[in-house]
């Protein structure tokens, strides 16, 4: 696992270096600045964010992307584990899409290689959004200003899951939060910190946080064992890595969360069960690290953590367009 | 009943002749264009704008007013009736917010005297959000950001159901929908409206529909009986407006619907059994004028209809504050 982590940390630095504009500071630093980002293409992005938006994806016509990654609310739902389809009780804590480009593959257990396969997942699944691909399909393909936008994205007017999950994860690709305060302290701005979040930092990486947390996303550029020192107490059924590789060495190995805008991703792990940030903290030093904080030292690295939030999604809310006399209708209560 | 319409329509008409800035044409026509609301404060409605959005109104925290008046598919749910807390099944179809403020009342049955009153309802419902008036003032006031925003827009950052519920009022005035084609055309433009267009105008007025569907809304100047000539069959048990007054002569009597984006409010009627406009037309035409319109009728009148969709909410998705250690979980599931 240290090999593993120290190859992350090498790696980070090395496209700290690549990246002409991040400052000599930033390079030296195991967290880089998040970067603005422009669209491959911009009118598949905007096409996605229609469609992140849109509950005619599901089944109800009541559950959209949006819903549980709202991203008024830092990309999540802000709830233990999610609310799906009929009000299912959903198994795992929704990560936040804010930079989620940034991780080496989707998923807690990272089962998703990237934004656009994972997509296709909620949309078919029974405890999400319950609906199919076909049907997803022929909902939007029923409607011609949607047409429309597919032949401006994509060159024709055909309506594909493929051409869906494609501008959903384009659009996602756009939903990063550069701005940070700890982003102007990294790009020479000293005075961007305080004292109190200066020292919080300094705890952060002398106690090893960044040896998992590190890169311009705090994160997801590793798996690794929830519970290193001590064991995890959840009563939640997540193996974690172990269901995707099918190696009992990968029981309760996770995909290390991003823990950029952690401030408004509460709660917290992947069960939930962490309410504040002082709560997880003070586990992951206990179990991650061996190591007790005290309560000033976690009020540094809280208070530190919280200038990880940056701008947010900045943009008009879409206007979808209507449904007509040809397009299937939602199926709230079947 | 004819006499109630009479005075509603030279109420229009007059109202027609008090604004000044109305064309001499619009002031001919029983129905005037819609103008742009400037907010009394516009503090005090950007904060109802970010509790509109705000599911932390709700007992589960996943259920804002803008779940059911979705802002990006014409300030409604687009379904049958409404999904609730806990998935329950709502009694009736969730009406437009869109241009509400020009109803005489609240509600198909006209319960609520204003957008005010009508916001304490929701919150506090067991089917809708399941939440209770204390409990939103608690959840509200736990998060010094929101205290900010309610002293700069009360003076004060004291958070009671009178600030939230009239600052959510303050912000659905704003949702106006000027700019539609036929408000081009009552403004003067005579290229606005198609011949076909023009024509269902007609048949909408010379057939008699503006009787009920008048004003700058096009309908919420009156209560009418649904079911003038032939009563409606529906197996929808609500009574209207005799719920309110308990009169036997107020039985199927509701709220005429305000006909602005018609186009994107649908499925249509209090019990939502109209998918299509085709059906409504067809419908209003039979039960309430006893005039069996024909195919060609219905899809000008129809053709008309459309026209009536204007400008959408045009502003940037709000951005809400974090709870933090102090603010009460949500309860999703209990
Ligand atoms: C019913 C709630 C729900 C809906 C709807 C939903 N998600 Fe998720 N999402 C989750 C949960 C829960 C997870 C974590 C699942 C896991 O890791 O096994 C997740 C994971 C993700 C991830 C992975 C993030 C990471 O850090 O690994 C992305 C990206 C994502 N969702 C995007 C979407 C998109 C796009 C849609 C719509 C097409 C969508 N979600 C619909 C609840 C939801
Ligand atoms: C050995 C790797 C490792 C180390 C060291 C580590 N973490 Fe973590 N961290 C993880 C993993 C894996 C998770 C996800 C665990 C889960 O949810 O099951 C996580 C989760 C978190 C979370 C919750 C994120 C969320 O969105 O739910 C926070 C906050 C956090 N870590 C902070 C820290 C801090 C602060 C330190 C140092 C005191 C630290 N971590 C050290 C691997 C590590
Ligand atoms: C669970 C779905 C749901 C939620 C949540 C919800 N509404 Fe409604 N809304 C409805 C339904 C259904 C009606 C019609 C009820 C009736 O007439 O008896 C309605 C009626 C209204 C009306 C009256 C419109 C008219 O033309 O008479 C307004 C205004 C309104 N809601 C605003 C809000 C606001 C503000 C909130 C949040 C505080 C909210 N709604 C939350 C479903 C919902
Ligand atoms: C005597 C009054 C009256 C007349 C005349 C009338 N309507 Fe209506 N209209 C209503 C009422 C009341 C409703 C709501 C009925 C309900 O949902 O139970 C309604 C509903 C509608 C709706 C559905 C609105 C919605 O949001 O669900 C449409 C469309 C409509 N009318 C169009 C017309 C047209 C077109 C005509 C003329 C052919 C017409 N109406 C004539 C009173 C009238
Ligand atoms: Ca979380
Ligand atoms: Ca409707």
């Amino acid at each position: 696992m240290i090999k593993r982590t120290l190859t992350v940390s090498l790696l980070s630095l090395s496209l700290g270096a690549i990246f002409g504009s991040v400052s000599a500071m930033a390079a030296n630093e195991p967290i880089q600045p998040i970067k603005a980002v422009t669209p491959e293409n911009a009118e598949v992005a905007e096409l996605g964010k229609m469609l992140f938006f849109d509950p005619r994806l599901s089944k109800s016509g009541f559950i959209s992307c949006n819903s549980c990654h709202n991203l008024s609310m830092g990309g999540t739902d802000n709830i233990k584990t999610s609310i799906g389809h009929k009000w299912q009780q959903g198994p795992i804590n929704a990560p936040t899409v804010l930079n989620s480009g940034m991780n080496l593959a989707q998923f807690w257990d990272g089962r998703a290689k990237d934004l656009k396969e994972q997509a296709a997942g909620p949309i078919a699944n029974p405890k999400e959004m319950a609906f199919t691909h076909e049907m997803a399909e022929k909902v939007i393909a029923s409607i011609p200003q949607y047409r429309e936008y597919f032949k401006k994205a994509f060159g024709s007017d055909e309506v594909t899951i493929d051409r869906i999950t494609t501008a959903i994860a384009q659009f996602e690709e756009t939903l990063v939060t550069p701005g940070s305060k700890f982003d102007q302290w990294l790009e020479g701005d000293k005075n961007a910190l305080s004292q109190n979040e200066l020292e919080g930092y300094n705890l952060f990486k002398s106690n090893g946080c960044v040896q998992c947390h590190n890169g311009p996303a705090v994160g997801g550029t590793s798996y690794q064992k929830m519970g290193v020192f001590k064991p995890y107490e959840t009563k939640n059924p997540a193996t974690g890595r172990m269901g995707v590789t099918g190696k009992e060495e990968d029981r309760n190995v996770f995909k290390v969360p991003v823990l950029r805008n952690i401030e408004l991703t509460y709660p917290y792990f992947h069960d939930g069960e962490a309410a504040t940030l002082e709560q997880a903290v003070e586990t992951m030093g206990r179990i991650q690290l061996n190591h007790e904080f005290n309560k000033d030292e976690i009020s540094k690295i809280v208070a530190f953590l919280k200038t990880l939030t940056g701008n947010q999604p900045d943009f008009k809310i879409p206007v979808l367009p209507p449904s007509n006399n040809d397009t299937p209708h939602p199926q709230p209560f079947e």
